[in-house]
């Protein structure tokens, strides 16, 4: 089955940023066969005339917790809401069943938004991998290791033989990938981080991820516990290493980016869910700078509300341009380059996503420009950047196969996901009155 | 005509800033006639069920440059780009046909938008009065005044001429306000200020805007020039006073905001366009701790991008939650009533609009909440400020009059709108490439 895109204007999210207009791309089963400018001389089962629109890679969103959807704008505002109403709720109400429903529904936010890879962090997460590979999307699903009594195992050998299981379920899989995820310095101690450091060497294939100096409480609990900063704690533990996917970021220091850099890890920033928080601005730039891949991710819509990167393409600027002072840092091609490859990059998954390029998986999206807002043109990157939202998303495709055709998500039922995604949302409502009456 | 919406969630905006549920409102003629809750006992010609839906006010957009929506994203990243293209670009192309052309786009875009109100500062202000006028919308119309030689005046008697006109053509309108506007401290001399001040005093009805306190430069230019700072060398002119709009007001110290609220004057705030210049971001909290009403602008597209008020909630809400290291300051109810009742106080016209009761301009949108994005809700304000986007406004009314339904704008033609557009962008396209060639 080939599919022939036509006067598309396609920006492959190669090294130079280009912007080929009147393009031409071609996929053939899973891959893109061939992409150029001009009249292809090619033959298809499909053509599709683009009529201008962008044809991009598909969106890359490598750190956020899809099943917390469900927490979407709860304790809003309130400095406290973690521990009254986030903790007790999770330990209350996560369940396998909670965490199907909650990773559909932020699924079809994903697809709607023209994400199709994301790397996802919480519990139950063999649920995550399934909903995620029946919407016919990318993922790294990582199961949580924590000390504080998570929801889904009591002792890190349940803990551990949930990310076997995982493993085993997904080895293989084309799409979907295991990962195991201690939950931050401060939050899964230096003898299990440990044992993941030795379990990690044995599984080269399945990526760690991690929170990490993400508040300064954080920084605080380190030097009190261990008399170091969170970076050094994590190299001590033995998992600084090539691959490892870092979240947040946002209080290291130059040595500690220096030493992040050597270790060959890549971030994930969060800018919204980190100012929402009042917790402050990571240092991108110098990040990048350094040569540490870094993506734009989402956080989970507890924190960061939606799960669509247009919504973190006006604070990823313009963040660094005001620690900058000026226009120049961080400009709209580097926003779509993070994006794109680069966090494919930090995914450890550049060599078959994140840019167009003939060989590389055909995972891809539309956007129409026929919106007021989007014109005029001068800049595609500035008009993606600033002006584009998912509405304009129009299709979405990985590996070849259509998640998206004008705007109708084909691989998920909407109606039945909605439905019960609100059952759900009424039962954390009566919760939410109980403990504020409390 | 009376039109009968039943079956809302309305946010009427008033002080409590209630959530009504189930909730109905009444609209006869061009006014609000009766809202409550449970099911009315009236009669309407036509009534409309939302099936929950928000009900909402209109929103006000206190500071704006409509026709420079033809410069979005010209010169993005650029820092000498005032001086290398927008200048001499408006030189070259500014004429009452591009002030047509990009007012109307603009438009479009703020009606799609949900933005009723917009207070404008640019030139040839009678066409953007005519073109809102056309567009059903209501809008404050400043014509500028600046010692740089603008386009359309080329001595202040000029341009005072063009005031008086557009004074006289807009007397008595009941949505279009001719205004005057002094450019800024550093623009336009104290004698010009001191000429607007008594021009003023006698057009009681022809409320003032002028930049202000916007640029560390413009603090030092009015050092070095007047041994002041930018508030007090607009007070000095006389110009300081009850329902001056002020746009930008980000370096401002406790004297100004002291001298500022003293003078009861109203502050539009501009928190992207003054982020993606690097600028900084102004002390919002202060100031509306010192009793001065602050509204959420856009700026121009040229710098802001966007007219939406959506795009800057994000924004609004994340700075203060920066500059306050917490979740607390600038509540999503907050974001919101800035957006609506006190953006109309800025403008003096809380009186009529900004909030739904009884007497007031039937000014009104909707929001539909059947995005995935916008699930589950647990607060409707959190919704509106993190989830929402213009896509999710459904229908628009001002003054009773339907301006969109079902997101098709009834009042501005669409397809000739964007073609005009497009025809005039195309023409920058070309300067922009002499400038960078010369």
């Amino acid at each position: 089955m080939r599919i022939l895109f036509t006067n598309a204007t396609i920006l492959p999210c190669t090294p130079d940023m280009p912007v080929m207009e009147g393009a031409y791309l071609l996929v053939e089963g899973e891959t893109i066969l061939a992409l150029g400018t001009g009249t292809p001389d090619v033959t298809a089962d499909e053509t599709l005339d683009l009529g201008g629109d962008i044809l991009m890679p598909g969106m890359v969103n490598p750190h956020c917790h899809l099943a917390m959807t469900l927490f979407r704008g709860l304790g809003e505002d309130v400095d406290d809401r973690l521990f009254r109403y986030v903790l007790p709720m999770e330990r209350k109400f996560v369940s396998p069943a909670m965490v199907r429903v909650g990773t559909a529904l932020a699924a079809l936010e994903s697809i709607e938004a023209g994400v199709t890879t994301v790397a996802d962090m919480y519990y139950y997460e063999a649920e995550v991998g399934r909903v995620l590979d029946r919407a016919g999307m990318r993922g790294i699903v990582g199961q949580t290791l924590a000390d504080f009594n998570p929801p889904d195992h009591a002792s890190m050998d349940e803990g551990f033989a949930l990310v076997a299981a995982l493993a085993d379920e997904f080895a293989g899989h084309s799409r979907i990938t295991a990962s195991i995820a201690p939950h931050a310095p401060y939050s899964t101690g230096v003898p299990v981080m440990e044992r993941i450091a030795r379990w990690a060497d044995d599984h080269q294939d399945v990526p760690v991820q991690i929170h990490l100096a993400e508040m300064t409480s954080e920084n605080e609990w380190c030097a009190t516990h261990h008399d170091m900063r969170p970076v050094q704690v994590v190299e001590a533990a033995g998992l600084l290493r090539p691959g490892l996917i870092c979240a947040h970021c946002l209080h290291v220091t130059d040595d500690d980016i220096a030493a992040m850099a050597d270790a060959r890890v890549g971030v994930a920033h969060n800018a919204r869910s980190n100012a929402k928080a009042g917790r402050g601005i990571a240092p991108v730039e110098a990040m990048r700078a350094a040569g540490i891949p870094v993506g734009i991710a989402t956080d989970g819509p507890m924190s960061g509300n939606t799960l669509d990167l247009f919504a973190q393409f006006g604070p990823v600027s313009m963040f660094a341009k005001l620690l900058g002072k000026s226009r120049a840092p961080m400009p709209a091609r580097d926003v779509i380059r993070m994006a794109t490859i680069e966090g494919a990059r930090v995914l450890g998954m550049d060599g078959s996503i994140g840019s167009l390029q003939p060989g590389k998986q055909a995972d891809l999206i539309r956007i129409a420009l026929d919106a007021p807002r989007m014109q005029p043109i001068y800049d595609h990157y500035a008009t993606l950047v600033f002006s584009a939202m998912p509405s304009d998303v129009r299709d979405v495709m990985v590996a070849g196969r259509w998640l998206m055709r004008d705007r109708d998500v084909l691989t998920l039922e909407r109606t039945q996901v909605m439905a019960d995604a609100g059952q759900i949302a009424t039962g954390f409502r009566a919760e939410m009155a109980r403990i504020d009456a409390a």
